[in-house]
């Protein structure tokens, strides 16, 4: 009596092939494409979207998830068939609440606003950019108003990212982490000069920083049977399959840190979506729960394990004889320091841990009020400026190191960024939580070993795919819901040891 | 007036779109993917080929076509507008036959085939491919019951890669060969000794074997601003657009032929797929119009040019300096006497111009009389090797060397290896045609100078892409149908000279 039910896996299992397969199409636009390939690469792009979309938000579709959840009216909350269909239910809802000529629009302005944004980066001219992101957040307010909201208008857009997610949330949780975090910043930079980074700003070959990089996530458990690293101008992580996933990095010849921590950082997102339980492979249910619990395996992995202590006690050695011309007569301590020091810098992607967050604080407040409409498009760069002042204590000389120095408003990503803060938070949350349980990880980081930290991540959230709310996969994983207080212990932990406050 | 025809060209560009994201997710599948990734690879080909199927056998673009074919009544038959009419009714029509079902089993059945046979293949184990191979021939066998025949069931499958072509065509094309041929290759054999070839067989770095190849084919035209040359098991060429063409290749780092004349092949078919008219791109008469067609392209360049002695008075010096070690006491003449060697071998790809027929006579026969039910799948080595034994009078030690060794029974390429004869067969006859038009063509390749051969080929082949059926296409671009005196007078000419018959 499960006919709906076989009928909607079959369908949905089409969509979510057709979604994988434009992954494909977009990871070789940005990994292998011959430049003349873009304008076929656009074509493709949008025949899949197209089509996956129409089939997603089909009436078929929602007559067969009504019928499939009368037929699983039964099944267990975390079975996988009642798991599929309620997923599979709040997906079609999200998507029909969305007009078609809107998405359609979305997906026309954007792809010309991505140009826009890419000259106005290269100027530094933010008034180039304005007519374009005007025009996207017209159709922002278009869709806010399409999907409904209960307190603030950003919601709506946070919600695509973190599901049930609010503007309070997120305020709240950056109150409680400016309280602490900005003064220990201001401590730390008043001790700038204890920490030398200079070890890390040497010559380093690609073809060894590469070597050594795949070599560690291999340790980590990164399966290069089931995925691959390639080059690209922006590192990313996408997947095709649980068994197909690709990473991608980028090299400086004269700076350790890209290629290294960029790799575990993305090795930590590939390695969350090669654990789905093998049973999700193909379906809606395969993949992460969310943009926040992804990034909290990505540092994790970057972070809380690649530059901690422990974990270079072990590599460091290995390390040197990599790169023993460079590395020879620096010590483990000296290195270690090297790299974690922390400086209020410009770019987000290159900032330290523990500035990383005010970055998030900046452009999260600048957008929910953007979208409020208290801060018109104009003044962003002027809103943008007075915040660094406040958070970072420096304001960008040019606007291509302030506002417009990421890509997201291009392609309408309001309401991503905070998901970057929520992994901060939730990795150390998470490993807190794996440490109490396997109070011997630590001492095996130091040996080179990860298999019970990894072990305990697959078996509490990968293998879960995306059965679960973020939120119900963190109370049940770690019996509390997300917090800030074991990250902020963890930062003043480190940077207290390191800085000598 | 042309609603239909705009709507008939909109529905055909995706079917296009589909079919070249397709050829990428297969191009990954050989060039890039892990291993891992085999099983969603299957389920990501049998979607887009379902999908592209439907579509294109859609009672719609019955319709459209209908429609439009009132409304290009008066356009004249070479116009851009009825040719497209004409080639999608050809294709509706043939596309109809097939069942969606067949279509989408014989995708998932020949892509699991594909990794069956690369490991059948690597080690020597026939047995473990006939449960793949035997699945695809009762395919096959559907297949033909769909289309139907007039003398011989293989007639049907022929038709899918030549148009029109029949078992007894091709039968009595080999006759004709045959009568010149074997004697030839007799005379040659009986003078073995008059060619030594280990200039060719020496260690050869596969990095500088690379660079001189792509250097050529840089050289001939093709542009790689448009395309990309990888490494396979199998080289082949593939294109997602006339601006997105793949050629890969494999390299022997003791043996030099495989790489370069290999990269000089996949170029030809390369430059092909990059010279179609730029008004057909992403429709259904971009690309080439036949694989015989596409074979006298790939051939052209690997052998009429690529091993003739003016191309080597420009290229050999610089051969010489990629490798002075190996090639600085190799004088030019036993240079392009060694890369002309004619000797009876295994294996296909690597055979010499004299004997590459005799290996094509061998696989269609056996195809033949497999689909005609006279060989069973499980006979197939011994009759293999019989026939080999007949023609090059050589008997593969293995199955590997043997029946094993070509990729195309896996992707159900059953029909296919005439269009390699046909292929030689018109690669001199349209040269000899050019040449006619461009008497300096000979002396412009001694000074590595191709753009007036490559301009004859673009204006008359290239430009046209699939417009027209290839007998049209010969008989425009030559004045007569395809004949074997000239290739037959090239090949006598040229090794009565090596060999001083």
């Amino acid at each position: 009596m499960s006919d709906s039910l076989d009928a909607l896996k079959s369908r949905l299992g089409d969509v979510v092939s057709l979604t994988n397969i434009q992954a494909l199409v977009e990871w070789d636009q940005q990994t292998q494409m011959p430049p003349g390939a873009a304008a076929s690469k656009a074509r493709h792009v949008e025949v899949l979207s197209k089509l996956s979309h129409e089939m997603e938000v089909a009436d078929e579709t929602g007559s067969l998830i009504a019928a499939a959840e009368k037929e699983v009216a039964s099944a267990t909350y975390d079975s996988f068939d009642a798991s599929l269909v309620r997923v599979a239910r709040r997906g079609y809802d999200r998507a029909r609440k969305l007009p078609t000529d809107l998405v359609a629009e979305m997906s026309r302005v954007t792809a010309m606003a991505h140009e826009d944004w890419v000259k106005a980066r290269q100027n530094d001219d933010f008034a180039a950019f304005v007519p374009s992101l005007t025009k996207i957040l017209e159709l922002k307010q278009r869709e806010i108003a399409c999907k409904g909201y209960k307190e603030h208008p950003y919601d709506a857009l946070l919600d695509n990212f973190e599901i049930g997610l609010t503007a309070a949330d997120v305020d709240s949780m950056f109150s409680e982490l400016r309280v602490e975090l900005v003064p220990l910043v201001k401590a730390i930079t008043e001790r700038a000069d204890a920490v030398d980074d200079s070890p890390v700003h040497q010559e380093f070959p690609e073809d060894k920083q590469r070597a050594f990089a795949e070599m560690v996530v291999s340790k980590y458990g990164f399966d290069f049977s089931r995925g691959r690293q390639d080059k690209s101008v922006h590192p990313f992580c996408t997947s095709f399959s649980r068994d197909d996933v690709r990473i991608t990095t980028r090299f400086d010849p004269n700076w350790l840190n890209p290629a290294l921590f960029g790799t575990f950082h993305e090795s930590g997102h590939g390695m969350y979506e090669q654990g789905s339980d093998p049973s999700l492979e193909g379906t809606i249910l395969c993949g992460g729960a969310s943009l926040g619990v992804h990034e909290s395996q990505s540092r994790l992995w970057e972070n809380v394990i690649g530059r901690s202590y422990p974990f270079w006690t072990h590599f460091y050695p290995k390390l040197q004889e990599t790169f023993p011309g460079q590395l020879k007569d620096v010590s483990l301590d000296a290195f270690y320091r090297a790299i974690n020091k922390v400086e209020p810098s410009f770019i987000r992607v290159e900032a330290d841990e523990a500035t990383y967050n005010l970055h998030i604080m900046i452009r999260f407040e600048v957008e929910r009020d953007v979208i409020g409409g208290k801060i018109a498009v104009k003044d962003i760069p002027e809103a943008w400026n007075a915040k660094s002042k406040e958070y970072l204590g420096i304001v960008p000389p040019t606007n291509a190191l302030g506002c417009l120095q990421d890509i997201h408003w291009s392609f309408g990503g309001f309401g991503y960024f905070p998901t970057y803060s929520i992994g901060n938070l939730l990795s150390v949350q998470l490993y807190d939580t794996a440490v109490k349980a396997h109070p011997a990880i630590p001492e095996e980081i130091a040996d080179g070993e990860f298999s019970t930290l990894l072990g305990w991540m697959r078996s509490n959230i990968h293998v879960h795919g995306a059965k679960y709310e973020p939120k119900e996969l963190i109370m049940r994983a770690t019996g509390e819901p997300m917090q800030s207080r074991s990250y902020m212990k963890y930062l003043k932990t480190k940077y207290s040891a390191i800085y000598g406050l």
